[in-house]
C-alpha cells in the first residue's frame, strides 16, 4: 500500500482527498519539486530546497517548514521501503483552500502540501540509443523559471509529441530554442556546448546545473546563450536533460536526424561523468 | 449547508474531496465555465454551453454529458435555495484521476465534473461610480481562448492589482491592450468603441458578444481590433465586462484618469441597453 505525505502526516494515499476549494485544483495555484534518490541518497537535494524556495517566493506562498521537505521525503523513501531502490520524490505546494476568488486568501491559509514516492524502474528508462523529440511554438507563459502546477501548456505540448512517437517536446519561443516541456536541452556545434541562459523562459534545472559544470570541469566549451532554431542545421549532438531521467541523447528533431544519428561523444562523455559523481557518492 | 455537483451527484460541499492525483490538481488540467442566475433563468446559457464544448475540444477532453450543464446548474439553484436570487454557477471539468504522468491517461479516465452555485449580493457589486484598473506586462500563455484552470498567471496579476486597490489587471501584450485577468475591455475613442479582437490572446467572453451586438444594435461603430498600449492617452471612456459583474466603467489607468473620471454616455447607454435586456428576460 502506497503511503504518502499530506500536510504533516503520512497516510495511504488512497485516504487523501483535496478540498474541492484548494487553489491548486481550481487556480492551478501552486508550485512542485522533484527529487531523485539513489538508493542510499538524494542527488544534490541543496539545490532542489533552494529552488523550491525560490518558487514559494516568486509565487509567494508562505509555507515556513520548507525546511522540512529532505526529511520528510527520507521518510517517504522509507515507510514505501524504497531504501535500496531508485525513486522519485514528488512534492507539491498550493496556495490552500478557499473560496474560489482570484486574490489570495485574507487571512492567508494554510498551503496545502502533498508528496508521494514512487520507484524508478531503470529497465523502463532509455536504452542508451537515444531519443526523438518534437520541435514546436512555445504556447507557456512568461514566467517557465517558476516551477508552477499550471502546466497545461506542458501537458497538451508533450501530449503532441507522444502521439507521434517522440519523447519530449522542445519549445521554441521568439526563434529561440528554449528548452523541453519536462527538461533542459543541450546542443553541441562547433564544438560548443550550448544551453539557454537562465531567463524567464526556461526552469533552472538542476540536473542543467550539474551538467554545466561537470562540461566546465572536463574542459568542454559551454556557452549559456540561445541557439536559434534556424541554425539548427549546424548541431552535430544534441541531449535532454532531467532530475528523473539525468541525460538523454537526442537523435532527432522530428524526421532531421541530429548529426549522426546515434548519441555523440561529447553527450557520452558528460553523461559518464554524472554517472561517476552517482557512483563516487554512492561510496 | 451548501450543497455542489461532483460527477453526477448533489452532494454536501464538505463531503466533496478531490484525489490527489486529479490532474486539475496536479496541472492544472483542466477547463472551466461560469453563468449567472438571474432569479428566474441564466443568461445566454447556450453561448455558456458553446463556449465550455470550444475549451473541452481544444485540450481534448472528452465529456460526453456536456449538455447535462444547464440541467445541472439549474437543480444547483434550486437545492440550494437561489431560485429567486442573483446567482453564480462556477463549473469545472478535470481530465481526471490518473498517475502523475504529462501524457495523457492511457486508456482514458472519466473527466471530474466539480460545479458550485454561489449567490451574488447586489450590493456588494460596483456602486456604479467606476473602478480603477492596474495595467502591465501580459504574463500568461499564448491560448487565453481556452478558459482553462492553470489560471497562476491570472491570480498573481490580479492579485498584484487588488494590493494597490485596483479592481481588474489589465494585459498588455506586444504593445497593446488585450483584456483583464478576468474579463474583457473596451475603450471609446474618437466616438468608437473599440475591443481586442477574438484571437489566441483573449478569452471570447460571452458578455463581450453580447456588448457588440447592443452597440451595434444602438448604432455605435465597434472596431474589433488591438488597441495600442501608446494611445492611451486618446481613450475617452472605458469598461470591462464578464459574466458576473456584466458592465464596469473604468475611471482609471492606476493614476492616469480616464476621460472625465466619470462613466462616459456610452458605457451607460450600452450598460442600460444590458439592464433593459435582462428586465424583458424577467418577462
Amino acid at each position: 500500500m502506497e503511503t504518502a505525505y499530506f500536510n504533516g502526516n503520512f497516510l495511504p494515499k488512497e485516504n487523501i482527498r483535496i478540498s474541492p476549494d484548494d487553489r491548486g485544483f481550481l487556480f492551478g495555484d501552486g508550485i512542485y519539486e522533484v527529487m531523485k534518490w539513489y538508493g542510499s541518497f538524494f542527488f544534490d537535494p541543496e539545490s532542489h530546497l533552494a529552488r523550491l524556495k525560490r518558487s514559494l517566493g516568486e509565487v509567494r506562498i508562505n509555507w515556513p517548514a520548507a525546511d522540512s521537505f529532505q526529511s520528510f521525503a527520507r521518510e517517504l523513501i522509507k515507510i514505501n521501503r524504497l531504501e535500496d531502490r531508485q525513486a522519485l520524490i514528488y512534492m507539491q505546494v498550493t496556495r490552500g483552500a478557499a473560496p474560489r476568488n482570484h486574490s489570495f486568501p485574507d487571512p492567508e491559509v494554510q498551503p496545502t502540501v502533498y508528496a508521494f514516492a514512487r520507484e524508478i524502474n531503470p529497465a523502463k528508462s532509455d536504452d542508451g540509443t537515444g531519443v526523438k523529440v518534437l520541435m514546436g511554438r512555445d504556447i507557456r507563459w512568461s514566467r517557465c523559471d517558476i516551477k508552477s502546477v499550471s502546466l497545461l501548456a506542458n501537458t497538451l505540448s508533450f501530449q503532441g509529441a507522444h502521439e507521434r512517437g517522440m519523447k519530449e517536446y522542445i519549445f521554441v519561443r521568439d526563434g529561440v530554442i528554449t528548452e523541453g516541456s519536462r527538461s533542459n536541452i543541450f546542443f553541441v556545434a562547433d564544438g560548443i556546448l550550448y544551453t539557454h541562459p537562465e531567463s524567464e523562459y526556461i526552469l533552472s534545472g538542476v540536473t542543467r546545473k550539474n551538467i554545466i559544470r561537470f562540461a566546465n570541469e572536463s574542459g568542454i566549451t559551454v556557452k549559456e546563450q540561445p541557439f536559434p532554431e534556424k541554425d539548427i542545421g549546424n548541431i552535430r549532438e544534441a541531449f535532454i536533460t532531467n532530475t528523473s531521467a539525468e541525460v538523454t541523447p537526442v537523435i532527432a528533431f522530428d524526421t532531421m536526424i541530429v548529426g549522426n544519428g546515434i548519441p555523440g561523444p561529447v553527450t557520452l562523455q558528460i553523461h559518464k561523468k554524472f554517472l561517476s559523481e552517482i557512483n563516487a557518492l554512492k561510496g
